[in-house]
């Protein structure tokens, strides 16, 4: 058996995890465990400029690469990012956080030491972070082992975060080196009943349509549901927030499904059939237009991570995956009767480009931009709602927040997701008022030599906001930034590259720009501040009315 | 009697607290609210950049104001203020954080809406707060006047924050104005015989000595304080933390208290008494280079908010004020036989300035910058440990963090505390590091035409954690920015003044300019990375040997 400190057993599970990066702040309760890090051959540290920016950088790095990890300190550190946290815990993201810790022993003799409340009681924010993980520890020199083993599993298993509390001197004490435990192993006692119940509801059906979400991402099932895909073309849609689960370039495919917010090609092709089947599907008043979607359970096959409902009848346990797997076979049996999708184009009626840059000019340049394998993140607000209406080519990947909805989100996120994956192109979408949140990872994108380009649509406040509820009054106003100059502000050694553009046709001209060179670009986009994308029109009404009490 | 809605009715009762700014960022779930809000004529809405932002500037102007306010929404948004709240819990500070919240209908019946976990459950936030909350609702339109009114009548009384859920429909609600109930009268049934053994003590003592501190402040003992020390001018000192609670120009004070981080003149005024008053003291590591006061509770008449403790005897109830008032009479009867305070002006001897900027230059300057009436911030890190051993002019105020430490605090306290106080000249001294965090609010202060001056010590990363570990390692580096170009970036209609020195006469040069003009100002002031004020030098080994487990 090999003899190594707590801290180094845990960056050795990390590795097996996957992750390679470890986000976040230092803090003097952190600081030696950090020397660890420093020293570990395959995780680098990435610090961040502040704690929530660091959540939102290991989220946006843990979609892209399975898992991430965070480390901040006592208190201060751990609080700020906790908003970041709850966002993984509401999208899945397993993102393991590490808080460095006082000494155990001013902890149990309850010292009024700095980063506490003072009231000498230690398990606050311990309690707090409970409320958004699935796993938490407080690591001893004794239990270290068995506790990292058990939040990092539960952590990877459930796609949630895991929160480790690492006193300075449980970082430093020595345990010795267990075998890998073995991951959870999956109980799919339910797959028979399930797949004999959904091959009763298949058979005798003539329209079949199936409905990916972002759970069937996190659980990657891009895979199978290609695979199900290729035996016929019957109508397939995502949510916004699923978005990139699908292949959007292969036959079959309709758009975004956001019920009675979706064009009525989509909506029907999802909802009048005999079965839709549902994959990893959540939804969310933003996604819906106000719940608005009319799946009667009866007609629904519901695949969830853990359990699965046919007809309403619900199995249980049983893993997403595995339900998959068991359709595979009743799809191959059976759909050669099922209805094609219709060629709906919906969403790529390209028109006449505006001369100012409208919502339409925008998303339409956009569309023409993106190639494959492109990586794009795109804020909660208008960027969101008109990404919605982007058809992805292939192997690209979409990173929005529509559940948690938190604003600003993306720009940490870019550098997490830039981080993860240094080879793909990365492209941010985000609106002024999203920016001004966590706009200093702008800087620690230019320290790592990164190269995201970024469209800042400049409309002058919250506009998401505006539509929902007070167009002209003072509270959706923000205090105007010169956007251009930022990048040479936040690095002084600056390679960026940054334009405004009000007009559709230099904003195409710098498109084209683009596509020849790669630096770090912000090209701040003028518009109009009450435009907006149509989904989020029809979804902000149904949000006005909601919060108006009317529904 | 008169029917408002809740809305108006809670902000008629923040008026009454004196609170005449609302800091906060809008979000879908509290713009209903916030139409009151742009309606109410004696309450301004203070927008900022982001959430935090949005709490440290209410803690700022807590501090400066009495009471604060903070609006966020649900979730997202609250979460992201809860370090700043966690830090006005910890240090005292009565902020009344207001959250808008989803439908009451909607949280009934548990549905998937956007900012929240998707899971049903609308308390996960509401338990978190309570961590750092004294008193909490979640408001209803039948318990809202009674609800409001124990919430904000609790933070005011403790000092500490409180929180209330305002669910949209809440808001709007109506409900009669009730009579503002009487705040809570103090139980003080103590003080007699507290007034017995604190005369026991007192009549035989030969050297007196008073230690303020924050909580002396924050139950604005100033002028009882003031009174007794115009009596008899025995030694008196503060913490840091309490810097400013004593008028420092006035006969016998005698420095900054930092246990064995104290110059031996001010621990020996201190320490080696027959009495040691404390008022308002709490003992933090940072605060006495790791608890090495000497203070045996036999010699000891410790006031506190709510008890005090003679000689180790405990008297409660008995609130600081009625404590003070109680001593003034043993005070005058006795302390005519008092030794005063020696002529010590340890942080006085002016030494020649160094030619590059020093830590010893910096503050020598920064003393002859001060004017009475001062409000001056410093971040914790060498900032505020600086900031120690300055004498602060008449009426002048220091406002640091030193027990919650969060760094970054300052910048948007700044703004809160310019808020509070716009004709006050505030001045505010913050490491790189730390202004990295939360440079946002340079934008809001600039929108509202605010003119502090803002010195930036630029040593090139976080040189308070290179003092305690990782002198070289690469965590202890952030991405180097252009400071002077950012109020430019962050305002269209920059008015502000940016100047970078790195020799001493440089700096004098710009100070005395600064002397002649009013307007926002940012001076990089550019410092060796290893450099520090000798306090930190001593508090930094101090945490270091308790981190290492040494101690």
């Amino acid at each position: 058996m090999k003899t190594l400190t707590v801290g180094d057993y845990l960056l050795h599970r990390l590795q097996q995890a996957g992750i390679r990066h470890l986000f976040g702040v230092p803090g003097d309760y952190n600081l030696q465990f950090l020397d660890s890090v420093i020293d570990h051959p395959e995780i680098a540290w990435v610090g961040c400029a502040n704690e929530l920016n660091a959540a939102y950088a290991a989220d946006g790095y843990g979609r892209c690469n399975g898992a991430a990890a965070l480390l901040t300190t006592f208190g201060v550190g751990e609080l700020s990012a906790i908003n970041g946290i709850a966002g993984s815990y509401a999208e899945y993201v397993p993102v393991i956080h590490i808080v460095g810790a006082p000494a155990s022993q001013a902890q149990q003799q309850g010292h009024c030491v700095h980063h506490s409340l003072g009231d000498g009681d230690f398990h606050h924010f311990l309690r707090m972070a409970q409320e958004v993980s699935v796993a938490s520890a407080v690591l001893t020199a004794e239990n270290a082992v068995a506790e990292i083993d058990r939040v990092i599993t539960e952590s990877l298993h459930q796609h949630r975060p895991g929160y480790l509390l690492l006193a300075v001197d449980v970082a430093a004490a020595q345990v010795e080196l267990a075998d890998l435990p073995s991951s959870v192993t999956p109980d799919d006692s339910a797959a028979a009943a399930f797949a004999a119940a959904a091959e009763r509801l298949l058979a005798p059906a003539q329209r079949v349509a199936l409905l990916a979400d972002f759970l069937a991402a996190r659980w990657q099932l891009q895979k199978p549901l290609a695979t199900l895909r290729q035996l016929r073309a019957i109508p397939a849609a995502t949510l916004l927030m699923g978005k990139g689960v699908l292949d959007e370039q292969q036959s079959g495919y309709v758009g975004t499904y956001a019920a009675e917010g979706s064009s009525e090609a989509v909506r029907r092709a999802i909802e009048d059939t005999d079965v839709t089947l549902c994959v990893g599907v959540r939804f969310t008043d933003t996604l819906t237009a106000g719940f608005t979607q009319h799946l009667p359970a009866e007609r629904v096959i519901d695949l969830q991570p853990f359990h699965a409902t046919v007809g309403g009848e619900r199995f249980a346990p049983l893993s997403m995956a595995q339900a998959l797997a068991a359709l595979l076979p009743i799809y191959q049996r059976h759909c050669a009767h099922w209805a094609l999708a219709d060629h709906v184009s919906c969403e790529e009626n390209e028109q006449p480009d505006d001369a100012v840059i409208s919502q339409r000019a925008f998303w339409q340049a956009m569309q023409r931009f993106l190639q494959p394998g492109d990586i794009i993140l795109a804020d909660q607000g208008t960027a969101a709602f008109g990404a919605a209406a982007l058809r992805l080519p292939q192997g690209a990947q979409l990173l929005v927040q529509p559940l948690w909805g938190s604003i600003g989100y993306t720009l940490p996120a870019t550098f997490g997701a830039q981080t993860a994956q240094p080879e793909r192109r990365v492209i941010l979408i985000i609106g002024d008022g999203s920016a001004q949140l966590t706009i200093q990872e702008l800087g620690s994108m230019q320290r790592d030599g990164q190269q995201p380009i970024i469209f800042l649509l400049n409309n002058d406040g919250y506009t998401v906001e505006r539509a929902i509820h007070g167009a002209e009054q003072r509270y959706n106003d923000i205090a105007p930034w010169n956007w251009t100059a930022l990048p040479h502000a936040m690095s002084v050694q600056c390679q960026a590259q940054s334009w405004r553009v009000s007009e559709t046709v230099q904003l195409t001209a710098v498109m084209e720009q683009l596509m020849l060179n790669r630096r770090l670009t912000l090209v701040e986009v003028v518009m109009e501040k009450q435009d907006l994308p149509p989904l989020l029109r029809k979804v902000t009404a149904a949000l006005h009315q909601r919060n108006s009490g009317q529904v």
